[in-house]
């Protein structure tokens, strides 16, 4: 946490200044809460009056405000607090070299320094690139490649046979690389399936937090880049996803099935497997999804259908009973 | 285990004895296959054929009973097993300071004696207070303070800057403080939004295993006191748990929402982000909520309704083909 | 990963050899990809194209193709694949004994040589058959029986007083043992209720990564021989699968229930405690089971009906909204 002027931290993010530029910021803070070191957002319209009597020294703002504060002006609010969120919290990186006396790293790893490899971790016959961090007690297997400017947070474990491309994220309990569910059903038991393939992963990748990621049965699982998996998330064997696509918590994508490009997915969402997806598809959380969807848009329910017929479906469904009280007595005068 | 005789037992739990109060008992048992060594439970009226015939040294019943074996009456049945299931099978609790050889614990942690610190467990700059035991491969971040009396199972993952107050347990795998899923789009990516946030966590607070905890994106994540949530929960960043709220497995909060105090969720459900949930709200399994509810109630669902209106809609539904060829019929003599 | 000549390959499987038995085969790959040194899989008709320009040294195929590959004639292609891809690609085995010199093994467990016990691995008093690979970071508590020939990849735990069979897998981050989801409200308060019981894994099992399987309340929670659950599952306390059950990814049983053998569920499907399903249900991705199932068969919903029932509602019922439109008509008409 490097502290700045406002003046600066406006010149970082090309803001107009009004007021006092001197002042010195530390940090990020709520307008309610924030103290005068701390850099405060107004985000939304109805925060206007929090931000009349905030303590904050300084305010980022897409309009001029009534307020007491130093301001600074931008155009997008929510990207100027990205940029100064980057600078006071940066993302975990190794800048030096260190290797934890208890970690057990194999003697043919391959480690570009500089790389923090941290306690208790065990890395495999890996190769990892220079600036990623493994954090404490995170499992790495062999022949397995991290890219550049990764972090491994706590617990995460990577099989053999992954390969992952630069600034890469897995938050504590992940899993990549696990054998897909394959079993032949022979004699009243189910006979395990070798799961052959690996794992590939693309660039700028970020999986939540105990979210899995099984190995292909026999060609690879691709995570194409820049996608972004919540917590609790389940992407089986041979699936596909494209890139950009991005997935709330517990969303679940069933074997074999491909994912188009920048699609989101709410919570909970889930698909079969072996169904393409297209590119562009939204689907709104809880969806479970049995079949192929050829057209970008917005679906949900289960099964899922266009996002506003849903709704009036739903908001119509509670007149069933009447309905069905006026069809039974119509049927009973019939008789 | 500490053995004690059927006298001591009921005075334990305040009950009224019938029979030889000299007996020993070392443990709890099934009624079914109790040995005489053991105290068996009545906890419904159908068991009581079951235990004209147990082999349990004692019974504990709320009326008394046809059988040879001693009886301890109470009250409550359930609330004496729990009594005396404590008594048997305390939870895990430090009593002597112990810091396992292989465990790594920063040389600024401040640990109240006694703790007990597992193999290969790793704490950073952490406060921990007395009585709380840190399983084996638990890692444990920087600025953390951890209550008294805690239990973290082994593989708990917390991230830094969490605070959790006295009593809490954690099961295997879960994790604490991951980063909320936060991102900007921009230029056709998805620009990660640092998470700022912590997580705060009251007394008497219990996570089931892989349940994780999101940071809050500005501000914290609140857990408030006597929460319980079941295994493979997910509570995202900014997320607001009212007291004494109870989550079964699979249960998921999205961003922001904030849920009152005394809510039952059952099993999978899950809500949007941004809703705000009264007290007392019950939501059954795999209700996945998309607005916020004002009123206490039972409520099930996708979209949720009132459970009575669910329940009778469920039922009725099935006549909805039938009803629809009526319809069709009628819309063709009309033509 | 032993080399084989073509002619070898074919013995293994009993298949018959058309072409050239000579030539050396070193592994398994897809038909559109492999190169001369793996043998390719026909499995569908409709790769016949990908088996004619294939570079493959050798094709397992149920007919005869026009090829200038050699082939070998099976009856059961996906049977002869997982015959040979076991051969190539066997699941890990203890084949000599090894601890590592980090993992910490308490003084009184007992292992069957040869046992190969990972990297930062913690085992307390355990009993671990011969044949059994325990991965780095994993850890087991005490009084647990593991059988032989069993795999636990990393960051699995198990808990004390778990007994499990031969040929168990369970994958990266399983949780195995952790404390059923009891509490007894009183006085405002949620009070946890011990839970005594253990859990009992019979052979051939297999539990997916980040699988959960909680222990029993006061007996043991049973999970029958050969049953197989893939990623992110939830096996709450005294439920009992029956033999050779298998669930996709997200599947959760609430406590207590029974299900019967030969189960298949789907992924996220789900049920209530305190249930009975009988064997051979098939339910339905996302199926949420709010009561027992007494008779075998497809059953899929939220609450889930017959299959062929289900399907033919949610292709009508998107005529709803016209139908209560038209209802609504007639109701003004009356008035």
């Amino acid at each position: 946490m490097t502290e700045l002027t406002v003046s600066a931290l406006a010149e970082m993010v090309q803001g107009r200044l009004i007021g006092d530029g001197t002042r010195v910021i530390r940090g990020i803070g709520d307008l309610r809460q924030a103290q005068p070191d701390r850099v405060g957002f107004v985000r939304d319209e109805r925060w206007a009056d929090a931000a009349k009597g905030t303590q904050a020294g300084a305010l980022l703002t897409a309009a001029e405000l009534e307020t007491d504060a130093v301001q600074i002006l931008v155009a997008d609010v929510d990207y100027a607090f990205l940029v100064i969120a980057s600078h006071f919290h940066p993302k975990p990186q190794a800048v030096e070299h260190m290797v934890h006396g208890s970690a057990v790293v194999h003697p043919e790893a391959v480690l570009e320094e500089p790389v923090q490899i941290g306690a208790n971790a065990v890395v495999g016959r890996a190769k990892i690139g220079a600036g990623t961090v493994v954090m404490a007690n995170a499992t790495i297997g062999d022949d397995v490649t991290l890219g550049r400017d990764c972090v491994l947070y706590p617990q995460v474990t990577i099989y053999d046979q992954v390969t992952i491309g630069d600034r890469f994220v897995a938050h504590g309990g992940c899993v990549i690389g696990s054998d897909g569910f394959g079993y032949k059903p022979e004699g009243g038991k189910w006979h395990k399936v070798p799961q052959l393939g690996g794992v590939r992963i693309g660039d700028d990748v970020e999986l939540g937090a105990s979210t899995v990621i099984d190995r292909g049965a026999v060609n690879d699982t691709v995570i194409h880049e820049g996608c972004k998996l919540d917590n609790l998330c389940h992407i089986a064997h041979n699936v596909e996803l494209g890139r950009h696509t991005i997935m709330a918590a517990g969303a679940m994508v069933a074997g074999s099935t491909k994912v188009g490009e920048y699609n989101i997915w709410g919570g909970q969402a889930a698909c079969a497997g072996h169904l393409t997806i297209a590119p562009h598809v939204h689907l709104g959380g809880g969806t479970s999804l049995l079949r192929s969807i050829r057209e970008p848009g917005e679906y949900i329910g289960y099964p899922p259908i266009e996002k506003k017929a849903w709704v009036r479906l739903q908001k119509q469904i509670v007149d069933f009973p009447a309905m069905r009280a006026d069809w039974k007595k119509a049927q009973e005068e019939q008789e």
